[in-house]
């Protein structure tokens, strides 16, 4: 599911579950291992793509469905597990956002370094709650840090999925680049960083991502029940049930 | 000194206290009960607007140098319990900012939860200072929750009044829109939000808002104090007496 | 080292050692001497600013590189002592950046409450990283309050210098000015600013700063000795001894 490529240094993971790379428990759990392991490998950098046109599609609903309160707890302490990878991460990690990337598709690219989004008309937002999905307090965490109380408000509330160009505008991502150049403009950007003074980059970027790795401390099991647990409300189950049937019907009409 | 207006399900309140709609303790008392009881006669969003060319000059200066100091703490005191109100309100509060918003006008739009304003030459900002009143703590932390601390410092250190389009720029308001369909678009906002999963909503609204109701905790009551004593201060006194004197001059002149 | 000139109750404190204004034990300290006596002297407001070209290249990185360790520590504390000076000066100050600002060049205006910039072809940012140090806790957190998290995060980590217009676009900076006229410009804003009623505007420059002022708390101490120690780490020493070797190299050719 996820294709490793090596840039020099610098390793990509990209991304390659279609149609729409939905993060089901093993995309998540290779995603989190991925991560993980790749400075033991000596590697120094991480980019984080998808294929043309699809970055992720986020959690993958029809998926998750059908498992169990057992198996659902397990993948939001896996997916938890995964964006404390990416948080925590000791070497720098840049999403090179390939194509459309609503809900858990900008939460993976909320929680690295730099955003790079290839030019096109892509949705990228937190539009969990109008699939009936309280956006979680880390991601929320994230997003504020990343565009400020005002806009975080703003997107979380209301779940408003927008361009890149807006993204660019509000501070969602960082850089527009042409399609074809998105993987190698993060690439770039990941080479650069690796020429300066390690130990100084590293002690900096630390200290300037402490924020972040916060949101991951003592307190985060139990903000983790609660978001398990608001899976099984009537609301959230109804809507995401509506969902999927009308996905199917749309796939069976097609 | 409130119309009340059903547009559906959402309640706009139109202060309607000619010539300023300046906020003495009645028109305080009033706004603060109808935001408080909205929710009980199944109100589900809430509209704040003024009339054409004012939405509110803020406090009733005039008048409130007429009170004593056991009916001007009061004053404070629910003055306090209406931004409290607004920052806890349990169904979203659209600003509809119909014209001039110094001072107070620009306070209560800060603790809505969507600001928008009609196009036109009006005076936004906090201009407290300029007045000889110390920026109360829970105005300056919204505004830097709004418009991040360095516009905050900016704006409450200097006093500026700005126009629509500066106040957009720096985030103090979020769309600037035609007058004829300010109150329109508060009111489609509140809709449209409506229309998504309410439990959802409502969940990610308290934590997107978590720290705007906070400045309203324990510590809230020793500000006030302080705040109320401020109002005494010789300073601020000499500088409320001579704006009101320099009023009444200009008015005796037209 | 420091020029003091008067405009009525403004005093401009102009850096006046060339060729770079960079900051070594004797210019830090009379820096920070003139900062915390001026109020003492009835001066009601500082501009900060240097010469035509050259606001401040930083630490003076080839004298501080003759020090041992018990002078470097005392450099390092006088600095942070500096910064403190800045950050908690009851009365106002205004950068007035007249030209190049690496480093601790844009470390002093980030202090200060207003940063005017000179119309030019200059250096701003925070390189530290650059040259193998790690940015001190307290500078990101003063960056982190100017420009926000997310920009924080980038300028930190890559230690990126940026022109006056994209400083003013990120919020690094407030104004561009033409070059003849920064000074005034600054002082113009201190002027402004005496004319509002002073007591209203200390109180709540005090709390609109507060943020700031609370970096250089209990804590600060043991922040500083970590600072300390690793200009002493082995990286760090290299990285500066090959800049200078380097410095030295081009003036020998020149």
């Amino acid at each position: 599911m996820i294709l490793t490529i090596e840039h020099g240094k610098v390793r990509e993971l990209q991304l390659n579950h279609p149609p729409a790379n939905a993060l089901g428990p093993q995309l998540i759990s290779e995603l989190r291992n991925a991560i993980e392991h790749a400075p033991q490998d000596g590697v120094r950098a991480l980019v984080l793509s998808g294929f043309p046109g699809r970055f992720s599609g986020g959690l993958d609903v029809p998926l998750l469905l059908t498992l169990d309160r057992t198996a659902m707890a397990a993948v939001w302490k896996d997916f938890y597990a995964l964006l404390r990878a990416l948080a925590c991460s000791p070497i720098p990690v840049a999403a090179a956002i390939t194509g459309h990337a609503p809900a858990g598709g900008t939460v993976l690219a909320l929680f690295c370094d730099r955003r790079f989004v290839a030019q096109g008309d892509w949705k990228i937002g937190l539009n969990e709650v109008r699939v009936g999905i309280p956006l979680p307090p880390v991601i929320l965490g994230a997003l504020q840090r990343t565009v400020g109380m005002r806009q975080a408000e703003r997107l979380a509330v209301t779940g408003t999925l927008i361009s890149p160009a807006e993204a660019a505008q509000v501070g969602l991502v960082d850089e527009i680049v042409p399609a074809e150049s998105v993987i190698q403009a993060a690439v770039r950007w990941c080479d650069e960083l690796l020429d300066f003074p390690p130990q100084a980059v590293a002690l900096t970027r630390r200290k300037a991502r402490a924020d972040l790795a916060i949101l991951f401390d003592s307190d985060v099991n139990a903000e983790l029940d609660e978001v398990i647990a608001g899976w099984w409300a009537d609301e959230t189950q109804t809507v995401l049930r509506r969902l999927v049937d009308e996905l199917a019907k749309k796939r069976a009409k097609a």
